[in-house]
Parts: C-alpha cells; sequence; structure tokens
C-alpha cells in the first residue's frame, strides 16, 4: 500500500513560483504577460510591482503551475513576449522552507546577569534538585510537560517511501508546526539514523526523559506496530503511530456523520478496506472497536482471510481472525459488492466506477490515497452519497491534523500515562460532534483543519477519557498549568 | 573533583522571593517591614504595590536571601510586624522556570490551506524529495543547518553530581536559552536514560540526522572523554563536550591576557591545575597546546606522575606523560611552591593562603569551583596579580557561554565537519583579543559574556580556522545562510 505523490494534473499550490519580469511602463504590457501565462495554463494568485523607474517596471507574478515542466512552459511564454526581459522565478515552496520552519525560542529574556542567575547558574541548580528530590516536579519546572518529540525513520514519507531521515526532516518539521499551531504544543523533530526496530525502540527510550509524549511518524509497516507496542509497554508516556491512530481516529469521525446522513448504523454495514499497512489496519481495528461488526480488509494479495498466511505479519494475521466474518474469498470484485463504505489506504486509481456501481444504495466512499484517490469524486457522480478524500480541494477532507494536536494536547493536559482505545474513539465522536445536526450533509461529515473548535474539543474529550479509565496521572491538574485550550 | 554547588553566604538572586503583605495604608508601614527585613539580612532588590483599597495596601517585596532558611526567617521577621498580614512568598527561581524556559516556533505563518500547502503536503514532499536527490539540500532547506542537540545523561549536572537526565533539563534548557541569545542557534535539550557509553553513542548516532551539531554536556569524567571521542570519529558533524572544551577556551582565553599582564610567556610558566575532572584535563590540554612547557596536573591523589597507574582512566595516563617534565611527586604542597598559575577545577576552600603566598611573583589564580572557589578572592588580597572565578560577582567571570555559542555558530556557518584543536585555540584568541591592549588589566583579563562582540568573533575565528585547516565543507557559504552574525 502506498500513496504515491504523483504529479496532479491541475495547478496547485505545490509548484507556486514567482516570476520577476521587467518591461517598459506602458498599457497592456501586463495584459500580455498575464495572458501568455493564461494561455500556458498557470495559475495567476498575485501581481505585484518589485521596482520601477517610470520608463521600466519590474513585475512579481506569482502562479501556480502543475509540474515543474509545466514552470519551465510558462517561463518560455513569458520569455516570448516581446519587449520583456526575465529575471528570476523562485520556487514558493522551497522559498518557505529555506532554512528550516521551526525555531527554538526563549520564554523568558535574559538581559543581565541578575536574569542569567535566576534562569541558569546558580538558580537553575536549585530546580535540578528540586526535580531530583521530587521526580514529579519535572512536569511543572521544565517543558517536559508540553513537549512532544515526532520520531520517524524515514521509511514511510507521505507516499514518497524510503527516503531516509534527512529526507524526513522537512515534513516533521512541518508536524511539529502543526503541533504548535494547533494545540500549543513544542513538538521537535527526531529523525533516526536506523531502520532497526530494535535500534529505534532503544533509542527512543534512551531520549525519552526529554519529553512528554512521542509521536511516532512515517515508519513503514508491519515494523511500526512492533516498534509502537514496545514502547507502549516501557514508556510512562503518550505514545501514538500517527499515521495509524491519526487516520483511524479522523476516519471514524466522518463515518460515524457520514453513517448519520444516510441514515445507517456501524453495526449494520459491510465496510470494505483496501490496503492494510499501518492506516487500514488502524482503521480497521477502530472500526471494529466502534461496534461494526462486518470489515473486510484486502491487500495487494486480496481479502485478508482465515485461509492465507501471514509470516512476519502479525497485524494482518489479527485482522485475519477479526474480520470477514463471510469468509469472503478472492480481491476488490468480490469485495465491494454489497458493501456499504469504502475506505481506500491504498493507491490511486484503484477502485473502478463499475466496481462502486455494485456497492450497497447510499454507499459511503473515502477515498485516501493522496494526492490522486482510489476514485476521483468526479467519476462516480450519483454513485456515492457521501465521498471523502485527503485532498484540501473536494469536500470533507480525511486530515490527520484534525486528531494529533488535540488528543496529545489532551494527553499532555492530565499528565496521561498512555493514549488508549477509549481517548481514541472519544476523539473520533468529538471531532464528529463539530459538525452540527443543522450543518451534516453529504458535503459536510468532516470538519476543517483551520476550524478552531477541533483540537479544544479533541482534547477535552481524550483527556476526559483518560480521566475515566484511570491513565490520568495529574486528573485534576491539566498538566498543572490550565492548557486546555490552545495557545495560539 | 566536584564543584559543590553549596549555599553562598550572601544574598543572591538565586534566593529571590517576592512576599506579598498586606497593612492599613498609613505613612511608616513600608519603613517598618523593610526594617525588618533588612534586620533580618534580607536584601529588597524591588518593591511594588500590587492593589490597594485606600485604607488597606498590597505590597510586593522581592529580596535576596541566602538560603531557604534565610527566606523562612525573613517571613517570620515581616510576620512579627504588628499590623502586618502576610499573603504569600514566591519563589523567583521556580517562578521563572514554571512551565519550562524554552518553547518551539513557526517561522512560517499558517492561516489558511494555501499557506498549508506550501509548508505542508503536497509542497513538502517536493522539499523532502530535493533532499532525497541531493542530501546536501538538508542544510539549506530544513533546520538541521542551525539546530545543536545538548546531549547530558545527567551524571555531573553543575556541581551536582549524578542526580539523573530529568533533573538535568533545567540545566539543559537553559544551555539552549544560551545558544540562542548569544548565537541565534536552535538547540534542543536531548536527556538520555542511559548512563552505558555505548548506549550513549548509539543513541546520539541515531538521532544525528536531526541536528547539525552536538554539544555533550555533564557527562562525568572519565566517560565523558571516551564519549566525545568516538562521537568525534563516528559524526561528519561538530560535537564538543563542553565541560571540557568550553572551560578550556575560555581558561586559554584568560590566561593568555593574565601573562600580558603580568609579563610572562606561556612557554616559561609554570602552571598547576588542580582538577583531572572533565575541565581540568581539558585545561591542561590546551595549555600544552597554546605552548606551554611545565603544566603539573593534581587529581584527589595528588600529583599525576609517570609512577602512577591508572586504571581505566587514559585521559589521566596521557596527562601524566605529558605532564610534569620536573617529575614532583605529592600533593598540592609540592606542586605549589614557585608556580606562576594556579587553575582550580576541584572544590571549595582546597587552596590556602599559605599556599598562594609560596607562589611565584606575580601569581595568577584561577579558582573555578563554583559558587565557593578553591580560594576565596579576597583572601589572598596582595599576593595574586590576576584572580578569576567562575562567579558574575567578582572580576574575570570563566563562564562557558564566552565560547560554545560562538565556537558552534562558526561551525555551522562553514558547515565544519568538526571542531579541531585550531579552532578552539583561534576560539581562545578571538575571546582574549575583545580585550584591547588599553583597557587590558589584573581586573579585566576576560570579557563579560553579555559582550555583544564576543559571540561573532569567537564564530568569524572558528570559521577562518575550520576553512584554514580544511574542515569547513561549506567555506564560501557561511552556512548557506549568511549567518556570521547571532541573530537575536
Amino acid at each position: 500500500m502506498t500513496r504515491e505523490t504523483q504529479v496532479s494534473k491541475t495547478p496547485s499550490v505545490a509548484y507556486s513560483v514567482t516570476i520577476r519580469a521587467e518591461y517598459a511602463n506602458q498599457p497592456g504590457m501586463l495584459g500580455q504577460v498575464s495572458s501568455a501565462i493564461g494561455a500556458a495554463g498557470g495559475d495567476i494568485t498575485a501581481v505585484d510591482i518589485a521596482s520601477s523607474d517610470g520608463r521600466r517596471i519590474v513585475r512579481t507574478l506569482t502562479l501556480n503551475a502543475s509540474d515543474q515542466a509545466h514552470v519551465r512552459r510558462i517561463t518560455r511564454a513569458v520569455r516570448k513576449v516581446a519587449g520583456v526581459r526575465m529575471l528570476g522565478v523562485t520556487d514558493e515552496v522551497f522559498r518557505v522552507h529555506s532554512g528550516g520552519k521551526i525555531e527554538v525560542r526563549s520564554k523568558v529574556d535574559v538581559r543581565n546577569r541578575n536574569d542569567l542567575s535566576l534562569v541558569y547558574t546558580p538558580g537553575v541548580g536549585r530546580v535540578s534538585m528540586a526535580v531530583h528530590d521530587d521526580p514529579d516536579s519535572v512536569w511543572s519546572s521544565t517543558i517536559r510537560g508540553n513537549s512532544v518529540a515526532v520520531v520517524s525513520d524515514g521509511t514511510a514519507v507521505l507516499g514518497l517511501g524510503d527516503i531516509g531521515p534527512e529526507a524526513a526532516m522537512p515534513v516533521m518539521e512541518g508536524k511539529a508546526m502543526l503541533f504548535k499551531q494547533f494545540a500549543g504544543i513544542d513538538a521537535w523533530p527526531i529523525c533516526l539514523a536506523t531502520k532497526d526496530p530494535d535500534r529505534i525502540v532503544e533509542t527512543v527510550l534512551n531520549l525519552a526523559p526529554t519529553f512528554g509524549g512521542v509521536n511516532l511518524e512515517d515508519i513503514s509497516a508491519p515494523r511500526c506496530f512492533d516498534i509502537e507496542e514496545r514502547l507502549r509497554e516501557e514508556l510512562p508516556i503518550p505514545v501514538m503511530h500517527d499515521d495509524q491512530h491519526g487516520t483511524a481516529v479522523v476516519v471514524l469521525a466522518g463515518l460515524l456523520n457520514a453513517l448519520r446522513v444516510v441514515g445507517k448504523r456501524i453495526e449494520d454495514i459491510r465496510a470494505v478496506v483496501l490496503g492494510a499497512g499501518a492506516g487500514g489496519s488502524a482503521c480497521a481495528r477502530i472500526m471494529l472497536a466502534a461496534g461494526a461488526r462486518n470489515v473486510v480488509v484486502l491487500d495487494r494479495q486480496g481479502i485478508l482471510t482465515r485461509r492465507r498466511e501471514y509470516p512476519d505479519n502479525p497485524m494482518k494475521r489479527w485482522l485475519a481472525e477479526q474480520t470477514n466474518p463471510d469468509n469472503l474469498e478472492g480481491g476488490l470484485d468480490e469485495a465491494i459488492t454489497g458493501a456499504d463504505f469504502f475506505l481506500g489506504l491504498s493507491g490511486p486509481g484503484l477502485l473502478s466506477r463499475n466496481q462502486v456501481a455494485r456497492m450497497a444504495a447510499d454507499a459511503v466512499v473515502f477515498a485516501l490515497s493522496n494526492p490522486d484517490p482510489e476514485v476521483h469524486p468526479d467519476e462516480v457522480g450519483g454513485l456515492v452519497r457521501v465521498m471523502a478524500t485527503g485532498r484540501s480541494d473536494f469536500p470533507n477532507q480525511v486530515n490527520n491534523a484534525l486528531c494529533f494536536p488535540g488528543v496529545f494536547r489532551g494527553a499532555l493536559d492530565v499528565r496521561a500515562s498512555g493514549i488508549n482505545e477509549e481517548m481514541k474513539l472519544a476523539a473520533a465522536h468529538a471531532i464528529a460532534a463539530i459538525v452540527s445536526e443543522k450543518e451534516r450533509c453529504e458535503e459536510y461529515v468532516i470538519p476543517s483543519i483551520f476550524n478552531p473548535a477541533v483540537a479544544p474539543a479533541v482534547a477535552r474529550a481524550a483527556s476526559d477519557a483518560a480521566i475515566r479509565t484511570g491513565v490520568a496521572r495529574a486528573p485534576g491538574g491539566r498538566g498543572g498549568r490550565g492548557r486546555a485550550a490552545p495557545r495560539r
């Protein structure tokens, strides 16, 4: 199961460039340049003036293209406009990533020796001794109570595969940004120079005293299952592999609302999950935990059945035991007929319109391969009641950022010893509940990640569930710091 | 060798508290309260009004005490003032450390889906692939080029000893603050749940892809020597154990200036180093590298001689080979007679006035045990020409913060593969040169850490030395980002 990061066919901000062009300052020139860009398929998003001396003018034109070759075609078209001199092309994506996207800041100003004596020696010695004498005070006297390690080995980065720890850094930094933006959490990327599960586990155990939680990220299946399970067992702090549980929580939230829209109960549906990797496995598991009784999971070889063997993949073995109650055999064709819900965490174009047509009435399809879904929403108009994708340019975007900031916020707030099934289910219900009964409809089963109500609601649900299930070590404390609401 | 963090005998900001006291708003009351505090030995640093309703007034009085018992004596004295009600006492040190002292911030605003597509998916995928295709671009496209891990196992924290990784956190956060404040470097604490050198080395190797440099901190000797050496060998990025080399660089800087003041050459002096731990060993080594020919080092057993044996301590064995050319035997009494320079990195009060009196004329004494030096400056008035301590309340404070921010800044600026002897020597000369010939005198051989010229000068010296010695991988680049000067 891979989510191929193919080139989008339409211009997108992923290929946003700014062109600097100089020409004589006379009427009609901007129109000519804009027309040339438009004719070449470029999508202008901003126009500005960089400088002008009256006679000549330097314009910046920011535009979206569909890929690098398209950028080249557009700049060639601009160059061909008579009287225009191209001064340069800036890639906006690389510009915003330049030098990295996060930084460390002091929360305390140090202006003189007096300040320094408070925050550093000799004052800090007293704080260290206090932590030594009362280990619990580390949660209030250091960043630990608000910090999360975003740990990856770079083996399953986005849909790009095993590209290594350095290449994973831009993504993990982005994740850290989202932790801060949505939940006020101080997250730091840790990209590991090893793919060995034993070494990954040992390394994370060794650096754990620094952090209040561990977000595992983009670690390939099936290694991710074992790594997460061992860390969850050994560490007294929340550990969550987001590719599994972040996806699962948001999918369940969307599914719960979608089923309300179509008037079905999760207990009664037949769900087909295409993809038995990190995301697909976790989604199948959370659906079962939420009451689903008929889930069919497929990997590249077809339906997971009790007759097949799964060497080195206990997760598939477990899924094969717990799913497919009707003992279906075969592939997607066999599984899809009569299904109420299709969930794709596989690859682009793997579900056909014909297959969708064979689903039950009021079909729900979540095609999450990104950016190119298992089936394009435009292909299945009229066949599907509720459709969700991983994309931001269609309704109902399944985005993990709806889950992980709030769940970790809630866990840190009550100093939960872990993130358990109840906390995840509560988070899913909280996300679903952001969409009110009045708002809920085919095109709105999943809230926007920019809805400011999401993270606090998820945090509250997660911390309440942690208290209820006895894993909150500071149930009244909200981390001792009253941080239920995100700090922006 | 330990630097005991004993209670200072004089009131200090390390025991700064704010008292809230309520009393009738009538003349003379503040005077009575202030007098009571003064009589109890408290040192008032600020007085303010918290609230007043005309009849009653709530005052806050911030004051320095000498220890916790002293704070209690002072508050008892305030309570005894007729008509005064104590509302509370806030410990200023714990207040500024509350919730930790650093945070992660986004450098890019994410306000909408468009921004998100640039900094996160799908845009970030292009940046990750660019790093995958050209590994060098990690230095310009991620935080790696400006980030340093501050790694400790908590075994030798300040002078507090082996207090564990959690208790080390407040110190490592403080260090991260100083990295940012003085050199614009994004440093993150990594406190390790293991003391095993093999595991420490492996853990740091595993997390290295995240960082541009590694600052080892407060790791006990002799384990620190082996750990640093192995990491230096295996990692292509700067690794420096600050307790060794930060101290050594600043000591050498001070010594060079002190010798100019007293008119001696380093080649001609006899230096006595009390303490053969991390700091003492490194200081002895850098003095030798700087040209000193007669250095005598002492550990708890006395002078390091070639006749003694040093099981499990190759560093002491090496020092015994390279130092003590006159084959002195015995203890400090034997070593100190006729010495030009005493350097203490040991414990409080270990050097007596009588011993100082037996030093050569124009003696230089650096008594760096902190906060209580090997010999108190007040005890040796008239016997010593130049005196330095680790304290901020005497002239010539030896403070590692003069070295580590600039050295790492310089190393990162040219993407040095390591921090070599030449870079450290250059840094020492740069620190010394901050004090101009005209300014240089007995009481001013070491610049203030708040002198803004220090870090840029050290950075320039270190990066120039890195270029000269061929360890700069981006000699023209200054890290590709023009960061010779610190960002505040």
